[in-house]
């Protein structure tokens, strides 16, 4: 450590005294992602501070943005401040300092007893090389037949919480190993019933469970183009521009038809969209402070040893190194697509550019804005439709997800997750399930596919569940916001009506977070708006964005389950909150084997008002995963979404004056 | 009536003694739909069987199909029969014809007591001519100021039964007349509180009820290109296809990539898709026989006059000429698509040509079909995808209905229907509500928005439902068939296992068909099905598809509204029935006027059994609408959909080795 950054010293420096004299990237916005000359200006303030030792990761740095005031008031060429979040680790020590840039001060510097920071890649060697090390397991392994160890890769990471003696006295880890030979898909490849608990603090291995006894099958899985082929592409279907695109960028602000927006890819939650807004001639009207993922959960659903502790918080509970992956052109984004790089601090303290960690792109096929075929008129009127994606792909271990924010012409802006990559498995004896149909109900001995289903000879898919926490903080018209919850009720009609129901709204304002603690139910619906509390439409009625859910699912853990206290904001689909800079993980900050029930369920027992102020909706989107055999070796893509969709924010259908062509 | 028809009769001879002789286009598959020479050859048989007289109306007219083992046992170039499923209406007594076309035979004839015949155009301005009659209605007319009735238009269609006196002793429309003076979109103009009640079978007005007082307003809502303009087009986005399309289409038979299927073009109810096959290598895998709409019912939540019976069975109440609607190229299908041409007999026994009533389009716009990042891999594998799409457009009066079928590379089949078109509105005094929020809840008096909301001034959007039966003749490898429900089930865990909790899967095979009458509900989830009986993967599953829900709705009408009683569809999500070949409408094959359960109600009170044999499955999709102001006056399209996703019917996944460009 304590390296010299002497020509990123001498850049900061050039960037500091002559801000638009540097060609390279600086920050021009206030919302703009930490960039790599400020990453080395954190490193060398903390560094010189004192900060520092030899044993500091660099768990999280993240842009701490300026105060919401600030941002609004801000105009292009003004100045702004600029400051870090850091997470530091030392051990099992978890510090908190907050850096002003470009005055190299450290603001805060705030040890965080009883917190545990996300577990980073150097620790997930670190306790590999521990395992591997460990006699008991290089025994387990030999029983297994297995001694060349040279293509076993063994790591550790979060095992959750559950409350036990073990888990009070330590921080543990669960780790496990794999055998990578012959395969690039090694997920398939993990010793059976092998698990390795280890104290994070000391890196030692603390217990050695062995509940099983063969070895992973030789089958590979790899879906490389080597191992699947790439067919002829058949008759091409070419989207091109010859224009350009029609959107422009500077920077993070983004300008496409009707709205402007705002984007950086954020170390921990990727994309963040910032300053929505729908610009109408000279007027610039707020949709949308700020969004972005806030968390995701995924937990297994198998009680065996190894695996019952799989509960994921993939958010918060990894330092990743930047949660947006680098992006393929022309396979993850089509061939037209724009992209944004970005810079994370790596958990050495160094600053890594990831290229095309985010891309943007117009899409149009087939698309109908609106239409309508009337019988005084020869032919149909309409429009066809082109959206804005911008989008990133976080890969989570062996689980792929897309992210997509599409910018509609109709003023709506729809959020989907598409889940790809490769299941989680394991290797189990049976190759093949003999099926009998009558004597499955009733079956007593647990079987190979008890919690999950075979998807190839010996490798088993596990069931289990993804949440998503969305952060969405809606400035509807501004920031005096209130949360309308519009139920549709059945109303019985008098007797003697030929028709005996109807439904009808019945509209409630939420005074209180409780009163915003909201669940699908298809038996009483509703739509939730966060409404205006100072501007009304033409009509009287104040302008809103609802919050429109697609398909959705709800937990179906225990409520006393740790793992349900844990990831707390799963019991909602919607909460709503005041508006506070600290609140931005719907888990909390530190999910790492977090012991109770942080962020959502924290911050709303005070239930908070949320009445015309400004309010941040929460939307928790989940569904459940059984396994089928069409989802390995690696998974088609499965796609979820919400909307945020104008509800009497416009006067009229926005698109009506469209192009008539895309 | 009786008019000759020498050019086709001759074209008939023609093909009836050279079938491939004839250069116009016969029916070369015996799922195709009827052809202009067929329905001429209809009209004649029944004509020279003296089935025809001066009053008759030909109110459907529909390919009645060959069995289904003919179907699955004819080869191409081999012969089938070609028969017609006739409803013939003279007056209120409803006639029902099978004819053998080739032959020219009546098969049969059969009159149908208490049945009712879908209400068709002429009928509609027969209803219309009668009303603009009658002395009450001028005089209403006149109250309100309207004397000049040459932009009056007035028409009457199926007003729902709700077993009053007067619907037990009248077959009842109901009239409404509207001011189409200075406007395009009249759907605004309807003349406030003015209903005519008239007498299906005399077209005499039975009872004026005149509860208005006000015109409508002059303001114009039009979206023509003349009210609304057409921006200049952006950058452009360019879909070009070089080679032509990827798919082949010979008549109704198209095939693409691993898919194959034939479609036609049904009057009734539009797109049918049929014999949907997985091809691979010499193997055909039969995934679907059918798959259509069945019935749509649009239920408005109003209890005035003149509204609370719009309670729409929108499928099988209006003889539309053709339920697809002729599509605009470049706007509701994209450039590059192709078009299907269809004929449909009219009112009057003449067919009439309906120009690209269906489009057929590849699409390829970022779709990722299935991605992977791996730490031992330079960059991610994936692939992108493209997906075929088979649509059509309804409109059904005011409202636009997009239906499409989306062949995916994934072996993926989703059906989505995208609602657009013209909300069904009032005209109100009201110009604006003045808004209090703290009076809303208790107002008792009721408001002009009481049942709905002001989208415009004087103009209110009545709130209503939207709900879509889907018959979908599933037959996974071949017809013998059972329904699996998967249900996701909580389990309690020991008291000393440190979780609690989890979900497992506990499969049930539905015996009959009340065990078949799903929901979805969140607290319960299930997976829906289609599992082969017969056949099985390498794995030992049974090959499936599943019927995966997107986002729906439950009908919040009470068991005992007689329009819920005559949707009875509407109960359940899904049903599933043994196939019957007559079994093709959920809400009956004549809902107009129907008094009680026909269809799937009826049907499945016998409770049949489903198990291991040929079954058809029917989904309900549903969404409850509150308009807004955006959706004026032309609504920004609203998608729904579900997909019929393989489930362990394929080894692994089936888009591995798609090409690397879309």
């Amino acid at each position: 450590m304590h390296r010299a950054a002497p020509l990123a010293g001498l850049l900061l420096f050039l960037w500091l005294v002559h801000p638009l004299a540097a060609q390279q990237a600086v920050p021009t916005h206030p919302l703009d992602g930490l960039q790599s000359a400020e990453y080395w200006a954190v490193y060398e303030t903390l560094r010189d501070a004192g900060r520092l030792d030899s044993t500091t990761a660099f768990s999280e740095v993240t842009l701490r943005e300026p105060p919401k005031a600030e941002v609004l008031s801000w105009k292009p060429g003004g100045r702004f401040r600029r400051e870090a979040r850091v997470t530091l680790r030392k051990g099992i020590r978890t510090f908190e300092a907050v850096v002003d840039v470009p005055r190299r001060r450290v603001l805060s510097f705030d040890s965080m007893p009883g917190m545990q920071a996300p577990v980073d890649f150097g620790e997930y060697e670190e306790v590999g090389t521990a395992i591997k090390a460990d006699p008991q397991v290089r025994a387990a392994l030999a029983r297994r037949g297995i001694t060349d160890l040279a293509t076993i890769r063994c790591g550790g990471g979060p095992a959750g919480y559950f409350g036990t003696a073990e888990h009070k006295d330590h921080v543990v880890l669960r780790g496990s190993c794999s055998d990578r030979f012959g395969t690039y898909n090694s997920w398939s490849r993990q010793i059976p019933g092998l698990t390795i608990l280890v104290d994070r603090a000391t890196k030692k291995v603390l217990r050695v469970v062995d509940v099983g006894t063969g070895r992973p099958g030789r089958d590979s899985y790899d879906f490389t183009d080597e191992a699947v082929g790439a067919a002829d592409a058949t008759h091409p279907l070419v989207v091109s521009q010859p224009m350009g695109p029609g959107f422009t960028r500077q920077g993070g602000e983004v300008s496409w038809q009707h709205w402007k927006f705002h984007v950086r890819v954020d170390p921990r939650v990727g994309l963040v969209v910032s300053r929505v807004r729908w610009v109408d001639g000279d007027r610039e009207r707020s949709v949308l402070y700020q969004g972005h993922l806030s968390e995701i959960f995924v937990p297994y659903m198998d009680s065996t040893t190894g695996w019952y502790d799989r509960v994921f918080l993939d958010a918060g509970e990894y330092a990743a190194e930047g949660m947006a992956e680098s992006l393929e052109p022309g396979i993850d984004c089509p061939a037209h697509a724009s992209y944004i790089d970005a810079q994370v601090m790596t958990g050495r303290g160094t600053p890594m550019i990831k290229r095309r960690v985010a891309c943007l792109f117009e899409r149009a096929s087939g698309q109908v804005a609106w239409r309508h075929g009337e019988e005084n008129s020869e032919s149909s009127a309409g429009r066809p439709a082109r959206d804005l994606v911008l989008r990133m792909v976080a890969t989570v271990g062996n689980y792929d997800y897309l992210f997509d924010w599409v910018f509609q012409q109709n003023g709506s802006l729809r959020v989907a997750v598409g889940a790809t990559g490769i299941l989680e498995v394991k290797p189990v004896p049976s190759r093949m399930i003999a099926m009998d149909q009558g004597a499955r109900a009733d079956a007593v001995a647990p079987r190979d596919d008890a919690f999950g289903r075979l998807l190839a000879p010996g490798v088993v898919g596990v069931n289990h569940d993804h949440f998503f926490s969305f952060r969405l903080d809606l400035d509807v018209d501004g920031t005096s916001n209130s949360l309308a919850v519009d139920s549709l009720a059945r109303v019985r009609l008098p007797d003697e009506h030929p028709r005996r129901s109807l439904w009808t709204v019945q509209e409630r304002i939420a005074r209180t977070e409780k009163g915003a603690q909201l669940d699908m139910n298809m038996h009483a619906p509703a739509l939730w708006r966060v409404i205006s509390a100072d501007t009304r439409g033409p009509l009287g009625y104040a302008t809103s964005y609802e919050i429109a859910a697609g398909h959705n699912a709800m937990s179906l853990l225990a409520d006393d389950d740790w793992s349900q206290r844990r990831a707390g904001f799963i019991r909602h689909h919607l909460w709503v909150t005041p508006y506070s800079a600290t609140e931005r993980y719907a888990a909390g900050d530190y999910p790492t084997f977090s012991n109770g029930e942080f962020g959502l369920p924290a911050w709303t027992r005070a239930d908070r008002r949320i009445e015309a102020t400004d309010i941040v909706a929460w939307y928790t989107l989940g569904f459940h995963h059984v396994p089928r055999a069409e989802d390995w070796p690696v998974m088609p893509t499965a796609w979820h979404d919400f909307e945020l969709r104008p509800f009497d924010f416009f006067p009229q259908n926005p698109a009506l004056g469209l192009p008539r062509t895309p």
